[in-house]
């Protein structure tokens, strides 16, 4: 098993106590719940809060063992994963379940001027900017007497970027507001770009339509069919047009794990395997792929996508087939079960899809608050969760508002973000300490 | 105001709502509750739970106004503060609390090898440094069948060592003996080293004692008058010995803020400022140096201790001197007024000596959680950290378990930490995933 996300946990989980050793490999220690990633970002959670150690969801099971390294390769002939350090696992079942960052469509030098958002790190990088953003501006309006606009801008209109957009908008106007004295932080601007013609587009054009009037509600500007052309630290391009900009997120774009092409399998354009009816690929069918990495079609043509459900299923559906198989029977193809899907916007703010069904606002803000509550993992976890979002909701505070990263970094992101430079001296006429 | 530190912050809150204008600088958004700084680095606790923005604790008072900065020079002359960029800041009275890092003695290149504990990046790297060293242990034990003897070492026996090396056995024998399948975690090693000949030194001697005895309890190797001759990485040389080990924690030795040594004032060896009866320094009584950074006598000649209730003293003594001052009134020398030490060891375990009283074990640890929840900043800080602690207590599990870092650094780390790296495979009987 490689990779311990959702598709991951749930078929390790699944071949748990079965009569099968599972080694469960992954780069990082923690199973991340990425729904919840973007409230890192925007200070309202902390990292722990989110995440589990895998070996601590995983440690009841005794066939189940936790291994900590990157897998670089896949020797499909000795049926072997090689490890960074050149370590070899042998496998009689593979399950590649690596997942996917987001594409930089072949322009991955802008992801140090716009970061993604797929890893604690992200989160807590796009944290770090956010907050610098809104100190750097307080110190020029107060040590420099000089005023100027705050722009954020997030790139693509899926989830993330949605609820990115939202939730930076809401510091903004709510958490913020109180604490700086030299600058409105709601006067602070949230762009968010998108190239197609509606935000969210697996949902319903009216839900669409719904998400786009509650995100300017909250005061996002949202910019349809406008495409990003360009990147440079502190500018971003739209069209011909560039615009000036504190921070950017990246929130478009698929790139599968690049494991997918070690398999010597054709993949699509985002690097996702195509696979067999039963998540297998034609030339080993003991090797499976399954979330993020894996292309493959529903009943009617369209394509499973690439949501945390579809990964579970998937994952469920491999370990009932390589239990089977072991048992002398035959593997069943993998078939979707769409249960809906939901986005948060914002404080009381959200739009949700169940079948026909169709909700928005704060009904459907409750149903995505219980939802991602029941499902976030560890106990522990959901108290803590729960706690804070009702402590926000009371409050309007945001508890995880720290700027980490060595000071030589600190300094660094000073710099940069002070983009003009000058110097000068203010003088007050009451006594200054 | 330069740090918000216990002292700083304790000024300034002195000098809200008074008739002064107060500008408190800090090169970071955050005030950290250091005396849990040790718990972070030991998974218990996450960074946000001992830690609040300096901008929120602040918020209320609207003659204070937080600078994020970083100042790098003193200019009495024209009584500013020059900030990395250049940037000035006028004052009429500063108060310097920049605090003090741990002094390697002049061998600066350890740091890498052997962190110390001052900040939350430093926290968070050992807690790395800490589980990763887990992680190694069980994946060559597993994948390779090769075990090796996890060696833990903490240098300094003061109040940070102590908590550092009491915890990491803790972790050790409770929190992740469950879930390690390869290893035996018990089997780890903790050894601190001390250079004196007791631990603790600033307590009574038969408290020193206690905690020795304490420490060897839940299996602390306590190794005094030994001293650490020199690093390198994955070993240490003590005296005339190399001792191979997997972490090193450096807690000893004072190196005062080098704001210091630019005030043109003689500093002691630790660059400490010898300061005036009133914190002030000679050639300048508007700039005072308070806390870590000032070296001050108490009346029996005994130097006042580097900890804070001294340092948050001096930040409120400082404050009504210059209150004073204003008002046409005189300063008055600063009296530190020592109201106890403690020290915890462990779970159920820690000493605390009040004037002629004496406490060790349960109840001194008792005495420590209380005063510790008691002086950490922001209510839901509190109850977070309380409730941690209750569920820690019960189950003996440590919720902060991640290993944060981008993935590069975490395969660098990696590659450092198997210093002899072996490739080889294993193969079991039964089917594997």
């Amino acid at each position: 098993m490689i990779g311990a996300g959702f598709g991951g946990l749930r078929a390790s989980k699944y071949l748990a106590d079965k009569d099968v050793d599972v080694v469960v490999i992954d780069r990082q220690n923690h199973h991340v719940f990425q729904p919840l990633l973007y409230q890192v970002a925007t200070a309202v959670l902390s990292p722990g809060e989110i995440a589990q150690p895998i070996r601590r969801i995983l440690h009841s099971y005794k066939n189940i063992e936790v291994v900590l390294g990157e897998a670089v390769d896949i020797d499909g002939t000795n049926k072997q994963v090689v490890l960074g350090d050149g370590v070899r696992v042998n496998f009689d079942y593979l399950i590649l379940a690596a997942g996917a960052r987001h594409s930089y469509f072949g322009h991955d030098d802008w992801e140090t001027s716009a970061p993604g958002l797929k890893t604690l790190d992200d989160a807590v990088e796009i944290r770090r900017r956010v907050l610098l953003a809104f100190e750097m501006a307080e110190r020029d309006a107060y040590l420099q007497d000089r005023k100027r606009q705050l722009n954020f801008i997030v790139v693509g209109g899926g989830p993330t970027g949605v609820e990115l957009a939202g939730a930076i908008a809401d510091i903004a106007r709510q958490a913020l507001a109180k604490d700086f004295k030299a600058i409105k932080t709601a006067d602070a601007r949230v762009v968010l770009f998108e190239g197609s013609d509606r935000i969210l587009g697996t949902f319903a054009p009216e839900l669409s339509d719904s998400a786009r009037l509650q995100l300017e509600d909250i005061g996002v500007e949202v910019r349809l069919s406008s495409f990003v052309t360009e990147i440079e630290p502190g500018r971003v391009k739209v069209g011909e047009d560039w615009i000036d900009c504190d921070v950017v997120v990246w929130a478009t774009g698929v790139a599968a794990s690049s494991l997918g092409r070690k398999l010597g399998v054709e993949t699509d354009k985002a690097g996702r395997v195509f696979v067999e009816p039963d998540l297998s690929i034609k030339p080993n069918k003991d090797i499976f792929v399954i979330g993020d990495m894996a292309s493959i079609k529903q009943a009617d043509g369209t394509p499973v996508p690439g949501v945390s459900p579809a990964a579970m299923q998937m994952g469920e559906q491999t370990a009932k087939n390589i239990l089977a198989e072991i048992k002398g029977k035959a593997r069943k193809p993998f078939e979707y079960n769409d249960k809906g899907t939901m986005a948060t916007i914002g404080r009381s703010k959200a739009i949700a899809e169940v079948g026909k069904f169709k909700f928005r606002g704060f009904i459907a803000w409750l149903m995505w608050l219980f939802l991602h509550v029941f499902f976030l993992i560890g106990f522990k976890n959901r108290l803590a969760v729960m706690t804070d979002w009702f402590w926000a909701y009371l409050t309007r505070e945001r508890s995880a508002r720290l700027i980490t990263g060595k000071a030589e970094h600190m300094q660094d992101a000073i710099e940069f973000m002070q983009a003009a430079r000058a110097r000068g001296t203010r003088s007050k006429s009451k006594t200054k300490v």
